[in-house]
């Protein structure tokens, strides 16, 4: 087998990613199949299972990555911005699931993936090190603004952070009319904060 | 086959129901197959398939039966107490919840549920209206203690409700201490309101 680097084996990971984001996307996460994904990203089964072991892995890949990219913005905004809304913070984190969710549809995604966190310990670790991660920075902005919270401010984070996947589960679920508002419903709810 | 009565056929069903909740809470759900249910239940197969196909839909069954009995209890203590904050209603459907999930573990159900509600047209209806009932008791508690809220008083609602899910969520996939505060902060972050 011919020695690759590391640049070279991420690059290939990301074409795979790729190609099942477009199949996802276009045909649905349940309509696409291992073969679908492997005809679109055009490599061999060989290389895909390199990298991947199942359908699931690569929907977990993708989640994360969602995640991951969502909240690099999101450290660097609540960082630089030094007096930001509770509120700013929460819809600039809604707006870009909205934005995904309109291209890629990955609330459905999402729902599929708390279903298999549920079971699969491995990725429950990885789901409970993102939600940390967000709840650490809206705990952030919390104390900022609120420094009279102090023992309470991991529980409001809590609380605020849970608006996430409760907006996931909502766009994954309901009608585009009953989630049109979900924004300007949070800004005014954490409008006091 | 002899008749048998509305009522008669209404406890042979929540009688299987008890058991398949029985197994869940003590094997675990997806250690729990059919075969289980029906040596629990002490019925036949086909006593038992005369009520449900799967068990995936003696979970949905469970899901929607927990859903509705908080969400009646919810309706007259929103009727009966006349100036109720929004922050009293939402904390007694936690607890109510929270209950639950310490006696049953339906927060790991309720993420089967869903993924399942999102290929399944008829779980996602009742999904759909069990979501826009809770909606609209919060949508009342807002607009009477909030009457300059109208039009935006549906967005608000909106997002309130997102806390439930988003609860459950936390429930299922964060360890119990990650969840602990949930609803000081729920109560901390809807006292404006």
């Amino acid at each position: 087998m011919p020695k690759v680097s590391a640049e070279h084996r991420e690059a290939r990971r990301e074409e795979i990613l790729c190609a099942a984001r477009r199949r996802f996307a276009s045909e649905g996460f349940h309509a696409t199949s291992m073969q679908d994904i492997l005809t679109e990203s055009g490599m061999s089964a060989g290389a895909v299972y390199r990298y991947f072991n199942s359908k699931s892995d690569i929907v977990s890949a993708i989640a994360c990555e969602n995640m991951s990219a969502l909240l690099d913005s999101l450290e660097s905004y609540a960082d630089t911005a030094a007096d930001v809304p509770v509120a700013e913070v929460v819809v600039a984190i809604l707006r870009g699931i909205r934005e995904k969710h309109e291209t890629d549809r990955v609330a459905r995604l999402a729902l599929q993936v708390w279903a298999e966190s549920a079971r699969d310990p491995e990725l429950r670790a990885h789901f409970c090190s993102t939600h940390q991660r967000l709840r650490a920075i809206v705990r952030t902005v919390v104390v900022r603004r609120h420094p009279h919270l102090t023992d309470e401010a991991d529980a409001v984070a809590g609380a605020v952070t849970a608006l996430v996947p409760g907006f996931l589960h909502q766009l994954a679920l309901l009608d585009a009319g009953a989630t049109a508002g979900f924004e300007d419903g949070v800004r005014l709810l954490l409008d006091g904060f």
